[in-house]
């Protein structure tokens, strides 16, 4: 049997040593066979890893793949969110993945290198090439469902201070999206599970448009890493990053520090206190100007006509006259 | 393939004849062999109908089976609900096997006759013995997530009306039972999934207590059809009218009537006009006066002091000054 931990443990110390080291080395600290090591080799060797073997002096870790595999992000200094990863090839998409391991623990991620089928809100497309961020994260969280809506807003939050942290300063887009200049590098679906009272669990999904050029996407108002920076990311730290930044957010909204959420949406927010147009999923529209988030992560909009209406979820483009 | 279609059609026929039918007056209108007639009657005999065949003679059906079978409900002049019926002697939970199901077409109603898990709201257990109507209906409704419970109303109202109909008055507990005298005769587990902005489906999980007596359940808060009656009903017929009442209040639903549901419930309520206590998911409790719904489906309670509060969820129960 091919178990993960002795697999890990093994690349651990491939990735320890600059010289080869032989198959008995390898086997004997964890109590395995050398044919047990050599089938673990080849597992990694399936996974990316690029490993030399030469006759008489054992196996050498080249090169780590460009992959966002666990042991390449792991361990994390994280309580709750990135507890445990699954890393896919390829899959439809992540939060589809995700639902078929709901009953796990909350704090799973998965990740992908590339998504077939990726979902944008509302049943829309969301093109995931080689090189972006794909990522589903299982939650399951005490509160009513009503305030799912403050997990994408600490979702987006997190992705806006790990854009942050290699030097770009996007913006949050009320109600999934983070922008830079107004075009979308990232965007947030958030998928539940509930009865009336409870929550059964939460899929957040996060996709981030890293290591490939905008040229890629299909949507002219989005936006990539590597289009911004000219230049290629370590995704791997960026995605540990968006996993540590979003535990510690989850764990602030755990404790109910909620106005701590709110101010920092309001501090980074694209959309407040400026004219917006919101179409509801009714198809009905409405404008006017953005003036707060609620403490469910509503969005409040004050009318030409000096009315407030609030609004827990629709599109939301700035007014042609304010753009 | 023994087709459900040609199934019913033999079914339909038998039940018009008072005489024997040859296996080739059976056949020939349906364009069916005979060998595919007699395994047609082989599978009606497993779902419990009882088919005397008599060599020369042919088939007779002796009494239908009191069992929730699609051919003794349907055809209902519904539009919606009710469109399809499945059938299963025995499930772990309808709303459980409807996940399964989630893909169909809205409509589509799962009843078993027995649940071996039966779920009420939170994970509590229902008791799910023969004799009781387990049913659950899929809905996919073009509204958002937080008007969620106004499907429960209609549902809760739907089986009132329908206990109505036999002469039994009960009452509507905010936010998913029906009361008769204060005992609990049904219950209402609503339970979807969706995305921030919209629902994509949703199970309503119907459980009420009809032929069989209260001492068969555990909470002796609970009461059936037949404990009050102290008789029998038609089964078969109460779930027909549920389902036609459900269905209609589904269209108002879709119409946008909210307020035609929304009096219905004010009329009905057990709770509203009277001292209340109201226990929350995250295990605070509140007291006050139940004054009235939102239009999303919520309890406005007046508190002592004057306050008003909203609910959207939580265990209500008479406070005990006022029982």
């Amino acid at each position: 049997m091919d178990r993960p931990n002795t697999r890990w443990e093994i690349l651990r110390n491939l990735k320890k040593s600059e010289t080869f080291l032989s198959g008995e080395e390898l086997a004997k600290p964890l109590g395995v066979s050398r044919i047990s090591v050599w089938k673990h080799i080849q597992n990694l060797k399936k996974m990316g890893y690029e490993i030399e073997s030469k006759r008489g002096e054992g196996y050498k870790l080249l090169e780590p793949p460009d992959k966002l595999l666990p042991p390449e992000i792991l361990p994390l200094d994280t309580e709750i969110v990135g507890r445990e990863i699954i890393h896919y090839e390829e899959v439809k998409s992540t939060n589809l993945k995700m639902r078929e391991k709901s009953e796990e623990e909350e704090g799973l991620i998965i990740l992908a290198e590339r998504q077939t089928e990726g979902k944008g809100r509302l049943g829309r497309n969301w093109k995931s090439p080689k090189g972006g961020i794909w990522m589903s994260v299982l939650l399951k969280p005490n509160i009513p469902p009503v305030e799912t809506p403050l997990l994408t807003m600490i979702s987006s939050t997190s992705v806006f201070e790990s854009l942050q942290e290699i030097g770009i300063e996007g913006s949050i887009k009320w109600p999934n999206d983070v922008l830079v200049d107004g075009e979308k590098i990232c965007g947030i679906l958030t998928e539940m599970d509930a009865e009336m009272g409870a929550l059964n669990y939460v899929i957040i999904g996060i996709g981030l448009n890293v290591n490939f050029d905008k040229n890629e996407l299909p949507d002219t108002g989005a936006t990539t890493v590597q289009s911004i920076l000219e230049e290629k990311v370590d995704r791997k730290a960026l995605t540990g990053s968006i996993i540590t930044n979003l535990d510690k957010w989850y764990r602030k909204l755990k404790k109910n520090s909620k106005e701590e959420i709110l101010d920092s949406w309001r501090a980074n927010s694209h959309n407040l206190g400026r004219k917006v147009d919101v179409e509801m999923v009714t198809g009905e529209s409405f404008t006017g100007t953005a003036v707060d988030f609620t403490d469910t992560g509503g969005l409040v909009v004050k009318g030409e006509n000096g009315s407030e209406r609030t609004f827990l979820s629709g599109d939301v483009t700035l007014s042609s006259d304010s753009r």
